[in-house]
């Protein structure tokens, strides 16, 4: 038996998200589907974590375990023969004994993209949140620094969530412009559900002139999801990395 | 009488191509069709140039004399309401008597997209040539300054064009790395039929080592098609902007 890891790389806008789900079509299901074709085996993968519908990943990664003797690193050309053109295994290779792609995991990069322009882009649509109001990239680059580090971000989390401890650490968040995109970029050891959502849509509203970047740390202590900015469509948001 | 002018961002991977052909559905066509349900004019657009199947457009530039009295700056979002999601009026404007997209157009941008990976990407399958071989970036930037300037061009067309003058000028040529992206980007005064495809081909033999980049002054002067490299893909080429 061996256990392997896959990264993957996938376009979320066909998917009802990550996870297999009883009613839709999800990026889990699909590549269980390809490891079938090419091994026989009706097996499970274990993601990293869930993304929602529409959330793109430029490096998600899971863990399986196979009998197969199929050289680990074959494993990513093996499967992309079988996926679909937004589905593709990035690279594959052995991993420890008791490696978990969740379990392990030490962290995330997360990226959430805001194309900012009144009209739309072919290239963009589905790919970021498309904003034609104009922002104040300054303010919204000073709001970051107030996020950074370990904050109880109770806040910053969907309404009905199920979590005890709410305390999460932030390692860095930053936002770059390049032409038409905003760039936000968030590090952490682990996320609430929503959490990056909602601080690109704090970010945003600090960009808008709605919420002042210097209110930010008592926005945070307030501890309420009403204070925060709205929680920004899934389609802007990408898992970029996953730490280990 | 109102002279408009258009600019174009599309994604030209559904269509045969800007110019309105018999058969198959033009990126000319369908700006065409959505000038006529607000406007109720069967009116022909004249863009700067056409664009082959499948490659893309940042900032192609039309225009086209209505008797609407729409507001000029009024078409985009007009025009956007109408238009399928692969293309978008970035903008739209009054422009002089006599001004044409094609004739007084003086010079263009291009933009070529190599995607340099052993895996294929859901995010530039159609949108970037993918290369899987390792390439020496320096030596394709080390190629770029011998393109710029005045030169007989022959060689860097086409086989077939129907051409006297085969001299152009090229006034910057550039090779960036970005991650796994490799992003040519060429200005100049005028472009021989496939010549920027055959641009960013002779660059990429240089960055796979078969040609010597310091051999390229000799490859230009040798004005043999068959000595420079080969027509990349369409579906790597962006037209980013019209200078007028």
């Amino acid at each position: 038996m061996t256990n392997i890891k896959i990264t993957i790389e996938y376009d979320g806008s066909g998917y009802c998200g990550w996870q297999v789900q009883p009613n839709g079509l999800s990026v889990q299901q699909v590549i269980e589907d390809a490891i079938y074709k090419i091994t026989g085996e009706k097996l499970r993968i274990n993601g990293s974590g869930r993304t929602d519908a529409g959330v793109h990943a430029f490096g998600q990664t899971a863990t399986f375990i196979t009998s197969s003797s199929i050289p680990p690193e074959s494993f990513s050309k093996a499967l992309n023969y079988h996926l679909p053109g937004d589905i593709s295994i990035v690279s594959s290779c052995r991993a420890e004994e008791g490696f978990h792609a969740r379990f392990s995991a030490k962290g995330k990069h997360y990226k959430y993209l805001i194309f900012n322009r009144g009209t739309r882009s072919p290239f963009y649509e589905s790919r970021a949140y498309r904003v034609t109001r104009e922002l104040d990239i300054n303010a919204m680059k000073r709001a970051c620094e107030f996020f950074v580090g370990t904050h109880d971000f109770a806040g910053f989390m969907a309404t009905g969530s199920q979590v005890e401890d709410t305390v999460r650490a932030i390692n860095a968040l930053s936002i770059v412009e390049s032409g038409n995109l905003i760039e936000m970029d968030v590090e952490g050891t682990g996320f609430l559900y929503n959490m990056v959502r909602i601080i690109a849509g704090t970010l945003l509203e600090c960009g808008l002139g709605k919420i002042n970047s210097a209110d930010i740390p008592d926005l945070i202590r307030s501890k309420k999801r009403e204070e925060a900015g709205p929680t920004l469509p899934a389609h802007g948001l990408y898992l970029v990395e996953v730490f280990y």
